[in-house]
């Protein structure tokens, strides 16, 4: 249900219509290199904070790679951060947007939300179960003998959070670009025999 | 943007392309319904499993209770099993889809997504340190105890993923269904001074 038909939309046939439209999609596309770029910004933050994280102490010394969970959150921080800046670029371009430009938009969003949100989530379990222990599987609580590093790994998961909460609105943007370009469904109140489409002309 | 003109559509304007066009939307409707019964079902199934796990041995007692990972999984799946009968039930009546409704199952379902994913990603968290344990923070390898526990933890995760699936599937559905309502961008490109709108009319 593509829509094929092309044609001179209502505005573009208005005087200065052409314009103001221009400098919507204008700000638009600005917004959204914003959108892009924030996340990158904070990608990298928790990227960094996680990566410096290590302690050491009579206990014994704890690094973020000897959790899986943590390793996972600095490498997803830093393929978020990549796709952030390279979506960015493109975006930033002022191109008009295809077909398989607003599917492979839609569809990496998506990806990224879903990488994003599972990063977030194994290092939350963690700090979890770091803080609170687990007697029944006799899991010890990490992080009164570790503090500072759990600290620190919770400071890189709210960042990583707050990025998920960025792509959660740009999968919301990327699925408005795509769907729109799509013809509406067709809409019958049944038994009345009434055909109500909802398209513009 | 959204559209608020209404006219008959190109489809409803031909004799039989009413009764098509009706014929569409019961398979399409038929459709949604099932792949909104089938996460039900899902659902159910992995929170029964996980509700029945419990393994007593030589070295203690262990159930699903005891871990906090486990415990979300079981009510994650409640809800999303409720919701979705709900939703299937919503969408098997012959309604037209108004723009609130439409809003309503995408957030809910986008929500829906998060909620299932993150309960199957702790438990898979959890259930990689109780096989592989962590020897840095002194957590044990609870799987070499409590091998039965652990298998059955694992089938409800792999069930919960499939639902996982399911939702993201949904999710594009319900933003199709709500996006495709809106109005596209009128395309620009830009240099050649040529507007072109892809719209349908």
């Amino acid at each position: 249900m593509e829509k094929r038909d092309k044609g001179s939309s209502p505005m573009a046939m208005m005087g200065s219509g052409g314009d103001e439209n221009e400098d919507v999609k204008t700000t638009m596309r600005t917004a959204e290199t914003l959108l892009r770029l924030v996340p990158m910004a904070l990608c990298v933050s928790a990227l960094v904070v996680m990566l410096k994280n290590s302690q050491t102490n009579d206990f014994g010394s704890l690094s973020y790679s000897d959790l899986g969970a943590f390793r996972y959150l600095v490498n997803a921080n830093g393929i978020c951060a990549g796709y952030s800046l390279l979506s960015a670029v493109i975006v930033a371009m002022p191109r008009p947007s295809t077909m398989p430009r607003a599917w492979t938009f839609f569809l990496l969003d998506q990806v990224l939300t879903y990488v994003i949100l599972t990063a977030g989530t194994v290092s939350t379990e963690v700090l979890y179960l770091a803080s609170k222990g687990d007697t029944t599987i006799t899991w010890s609580e990490a992080c009164v003998s570790f503090g500072g590093f759990c600290h620190r790994a919770l400071i890189s998961t709210v960042i990583t959070f707050a990025v998920v909460i960025c792509y959660a609105v740009l999968s919301l943007l990327s699925s408005y670009n795509l769907f729109s370009k799509y013809d509406s469904p067709v809409l019958t109140y049944p038994g009345k025999g009434i055909e109500i489409a909802t398209f513009h002309g």
